[in-house]
């Protein structure tokens, strides 16, 4: 009775879904990546019927635009695989071309989505996978909220990560506001940078104070990431209007205001940290010298420098005169990290050589590497242990 | 002066992200999909050097586990097209078939995961479509909160909707629990089931009250959705273990404990709801009943009847019995919904009988269809309209 019980169940219920079963079944047999012990990967794919099976995956060395790709290997009945060298611990993202045309493995449903692109994506476990992975921890929760923008004329979305216990405990936390490149939006640090998985793995371990991760949309002519903005779905697209101009800068203090009413988050400075990569950390920039004595730690992970003198734009006037008022007003950390091969690395150092010129004082973290998420996630890692002690 | 500024800073802008400069322009250009005003939806795909393109979406008809795909037509150059009769307003799935090799548009960000199939997706405006966009309202708060369940013996991962001005407005408010088929998780109502657009905009419009929705995770075994659970990523399965046993029946009152200590929901049976999909109408059906004088609204949404008696499982004793009680208990509403078309249809038939037989009232809405989001979607816009009047 038990047994017949069951199968009538199972029956019943692998009939419940129907999608799944437009995959052939030795699609959905085949296990793709597979990630070995020894860090070496393989992918297969099942194309009888094609000439050209390659991979590109974000461990690929880069030539200008054109991202290396490998050709993958015809094996019996048409499943093409290719492993890779041993690959150090990461978080890696991959997609096919199959015949030329940019696909993705139809046996891994773990995808992400930077600006246009749509990836898979893999961990190799150990350090640092193992930080952006779940780990049996506690865990904070993720909000995506909306906020009240008076300076940018509407409402917008926002990513907002508060700490395990948050709900429970009482007390009030300190803020850590956390901005993304060109091209993304309040999902890109949760999402590509695993801050969720970050915190709650550095917070567990005592490495990182209990916080608030705050993570607005820092195109001000956006109200929302791609699919959560009102009207049509469109493509999401690189440049975005007014992306560079001051008003997400003038204007965010209606993100502070927010938080602070909000959330219990505790007020002054030395509670306050703001940090960016690229035009994230452009933002940071200007934004911790836009509004003096309201952040003690300012992170510049592959910073953006320009613009750097704009007398028409409120946001960036004064640019020697905010420093320095920045500088004697006093902060507990000025922390810039750049990769030697990164495109911006002549800017960052132009930068550094003005900040040495007006003794404004700085951490700086040269590292291999371009201008990648590998290495922002590894600048969040380091910044915010350093950060509220 | 100001026209060089924008300039340097286009040039630096436009190097500051790299992977988008993987895809070719000639793709990034091409628009896919695009809507026409009268639904017609063209298709666009660039690749030159394959032999067949195809495309299947969740709008073609299926014949028993196979979708029917439609062939594109090879334009100059080498850009596949297909164009759609005119759709009816909805929101819709797509991929597809490059060579036999199930494939996204690379020229759409948009995508969903369901079980272990990622499409994307497109939406025709008007109505329903309207309903399942983001619209200029006010919107509620999403939030991933992790949760203890003692019954389970593991935290685990839900998702949370709040309704606009929860935050501020010092309210309780009534709750919907709001459960998944089997092959989802705590993601599959916010995304594949575009709750939250929903209860936005029905809130919005007066049509629904506002509401707490709580959508947990329905798979026993599971922490949490694939991606966001401890341990390596591992390929979504329909079936999950324990899926159907009684447990996650029997420690619900974990969930209701922790949502009427977490959240400001108010007590009591009438404001209190439970509704679901397939599997998810199998757990509502039983946890209503398990749970006596705990919910005043019932919805099975193309529910998953079975099993109808297992007096070896705590959760399945004494079916008659307890629905008797619930009976006597007197309920707002038990609201069954289904498809002409659904492979459950006659189960729910059977079930129907039994409730006529002990006099068990219900109010039954029979559709066009089959075992489709499309019309879950449609269920949860009319039944969440009739609750808490």
């Amino acid at each position: 009775m038990k047994k017949y019980f069951y199968f009538s169940m199972l029956m019943i219920v692998s009939g419940i879904f129907q999608a799944p079963a437009q995959e052939s079944l030795s699609t959905q047999d085949l296990v793709s990546p597979e990630v070995g012990k020894d860090g070496r990967v393989t992918f297969r794919l099942n194309a009888p019927e094609i000439r050209e099976a390659k991979l590109t995956g974000d461990w690929m060395p880069q030539d200008g635009s054109d991202r290396a790709a490998a050709a993958m290997e015809r094996g019996a009945e048409g499943v093409w695989t290719y492993t890779t060298g041993p690959l150090p611990s990461e978080i890696y993202w991959y997609h096919f071309l199959v015949d030329g045309v940019r696909t993705l493995d139809p046996a891994n449903a773990h995808t992400i989505r930077d600006v246009a692109s749509v990836f898979n994506l893999f961990i190799v476990p150990g350090d640092p996978g193992g930080l952006y992975s779940v780990q049996p921890v506690s865990h904070g929760t993720v909000h995506k909220r909306w906020y009240d923008s008076p300076g940018l004329g509407m409402k917008r979305r926002m990513t907002i990560y508060t700490p395990p216990g948050y709900e429970v405990s009482g007390q009030e936390y300190p803020v850590l506001y956390l901005l993304h490149g060109a091209g993304g939006d309040e999902e890109a640090w949760s999402d590509l940078g695993r801050a969720t998985q970050i915190l709650d793995n550095l917070i567990a371990s005592g490495k990182a104070q209990p916080m608030i991760v705050v993570m607005p949309n820092g195109n001000p002519g956006d109200e929302a990431a791609p699919g959560h903005a009102t009207g049509p779905l469109v493509q999401p697209a690189f440049m975005r209007p007014g992306m560079m101009q001051g008003d997400y800068i003038t204007s965010f203090g209606d993100i502070i205001d927010f938080v602070q009413s909000n959330y219990r988050a505790k007020a002054g400075k030395e509670h306050r940290a703001i940090a960016g990569l690229s035009m994230g950390g452009f933002h940071s920039l200007h934004i911790s010298r836009y509004y003096p004595e309201t952040f003690d730690y300012i992170g510049l992970f592959s910073p953006a420098i320009m613009p750097r003198n704009n007398e028409e734009d409120p946001a960036f006037r004064n640019m020697d005169e905010t420093l320095k008022a920045q500088r004697d007003n006093v902060y507990e950390l000025y922390w810039i990290g750049i990769g030697k091969d990164d495109f911006l690395y002549d800017e960052v150092t132009a930068y550094r050589k003005r900040l040495n010129g007006m003794k404004m004082p700085y951490e700086y973290h040269e590292t291999e590497g371009g201008h990648v998420w590998h290495l922002w996630r590894e600048y969040l890692s380091i910044f915010s242990q350093l950060l509220f002690r």
